[in-house]
């Protein structure tokens, strides 16, 4: 039902700005609804400098909305042990800076110019400003990760920090090539997305003092729906409503990224197919995008790639067993359903 | 005499790597010229990941060298305290982390191509591996300091990085703006080269467990020294032997970067200047920048500039009242002086 309504909001919002979006996702949140807004507020003083137009840049990212799903993963997870307000909220903050961060520096390599169907930071303040600004973003996180003062938290977000750059340029490595397999893919995908996923959830039970046992569930059910959540966005830039999903789709085909879908639509073709051709090719019009997508769709490509996801979520679910039957993690629950049924 | 050999080695190897040059000043170092060759062991070891192409270009940029001087000051400021060298090696490659990412991606940004004498990551691997392998490098960094272990050493990091970043885009903002007062170069300066420098001394006083009027003491010399480097660097640019600087001279005027040799001979020859008129163009030749060179130095900017940068030497060198003459002592002052008297 609530995802439903929410479905409902983010079209009566379509054409709106992201923040009013954002407000109505909010109610999938349910326990932690009221938290996730001091979350958003403390989001905005933590981007707040002596530069003007640095934290215009950074305001302006911020109003693009986006999920906001790592710092509701960090609290809900937190929910299941001691959860103190005060140590969580910076510990969300920085979680989602570290993603704006990662985000902004995606849209400089990408010169991708909009995001959320905002214009990007580069795209409004060029790509010097945007560098500086995503360092910037990254640099406010590490001092609210010191704030929190607990060791394994920041040694985890090191780590994370690491391999989140360790995907991205991975992916940049392995662009228009063809010839990947899976794992190749699952490899990108756990560092682009999951990992700090499970970051999140990992951190939200550290900081609320969980016992390790519900620490490594959370993690692990953080990893498989990080997964479950890239492989469903990899899906939705093939297949989304252009409004919807707030850019253009087949951006992945037009950047050479071989996403899951392609993977297996390759398979089906082969390596001299004209799927193939196109996918490699690096310069590309979007009639041949159109045409690679229904190749794509017509292999049936699409279905698979929703099973595999599907069975993320599953396994992320049963991660779930050792924590007790409460609202909680019900709200866990729908909200890995929801990663998987959303269509933005 | 020491310095007289440097200046020597550093002719001597003119031609060649900057790795070698890089050994050669090591002389300077006494007392911890093996560790710091343990920091050199550490930073090829920090830079080591999954990725081989990265590693590449992390170790390309590790060869071209560079002074070593945040961990030289580190080190340094470790030895007036209980110095215990594990505490010491991961703090001095953090610091030399954070100042090598700082340095990628303001490649990326400047667009230049040689740095060192070495072509950069960016010209040799292009833009987009440039920012990834600079985030890259800084997250490094933060495993590192996680691994130290002091709370008080992370968060005078995070800070300063938080403030490394305006300093970039300051300096960014401000370009081609002949209006800047000293003020407004002190400001950028401060962030861009002595926040961290003065925490290189802070946090190696820190970790050796100093008290904190030596702390205090360490960080203000790292602050005056940091900004005369920054001035005498500046200086450099406008000055150097193009091959002692390992890049090409009047970078500065290029870029619009607006430091104090051009603002004082700008408040000579006034707003309505030829220089003026030069400085505030975002196109220019090399004749235009000959020219610009010319006038500061006929204008007598250039001295003035050194007479600012052998100001902050020894408001620095003050500072060290306080702690004990001993050939650490010696050491440092000496770091002081080659710093304002360098060439290159």
């Amino acid at each position: 039902m609530e995802i439903e309504y929410i479905y409902l909001c983010v079209q009566a919002v379509d054409e709106k700005k992201g923040c009013n979006y954002l407000m109505n996702t909010w109610n999938i949140f349910g326990e932690i609804s009221s938290d996730l807004q001091l979350v958003e507020k403390e989001l905005q003083e933590a981007v707040k400098g002596p530069i003007p137009v640095l934290e215009e840049a950074s305001s302006h990212l911020l109003a693009a909305g986006g999920k906001r799903l790592r710092p509701a993963f960090a609290l809900i997870s937190g929910k299941f042990s001691n959860y103190d307000l005060k140590k969580m909220i910076p510990l969300a903050v920085a979680l989602e800076l570290i993603h704006m961060a990662s985000l902004v520096h995606d849209d400089v390599i990408d010169a991708s110019s909009t995001r959320r169907g905002l214009p990007t930071v580069r795209a409004k303040w060029g790509n010097r400003m945007s560098m500086h600004a995503g360092d910037h973003i990254f640099a406010r996180s590490l001092q609210l990760i010191h704030s929190i003062g607990n060791r394994e938290i920041s040694g985890i977000l090191a780590t994370t920090s690491v391999k989140m750059c360790e995907g991205e340029i991975q992916q940049i490595l392995t662009a228009f090539d063809i010839r990947q397999t899976i794992k190749d893919y699952f490899y990108r995908i756990e560092r682009k997305t999951a990992l700090l996923i499970a970051a999140s959830c990992r951190c939200g039970a550290l900081a609320a003092g969980a016992e390790r046992a519900v620490v490594r569930a959370l993690g692990r059910f953080g990893h498989y729906i990080g997964m479950a959540f890239q492989i469903t966005d990899d899906i939705l830039d093939l297949t989304a409503d252009q409004k919807k999903l707030g850019k253009p789709i087949g951006g992945d085909i037009r950047q050479g990224i071989m996403t899951l879908p392609m993977i297996f639509a390759l398979r089906y073709y082969g390596e001299n197919s004209r799927l193939a051709e196109i996918l490699a090719a690096r310069e590309k019009g979007e009639k041949e995008i159109k045409e690679a997508i229904q190749l794509i769709s017509a292999a049936g490509a699409i279905e698979k790639t929703r099973e595999i996801s599907r069975r993320f979520v599953e396994k992320g679910l049963r991660e779930l067993a050792i924590l007790p039957v409460n609202p909680t993690r019900d709200l866990l629950e729908k909200l890995a359903h929801f990663i998987n049924r959303r269509n933005y």
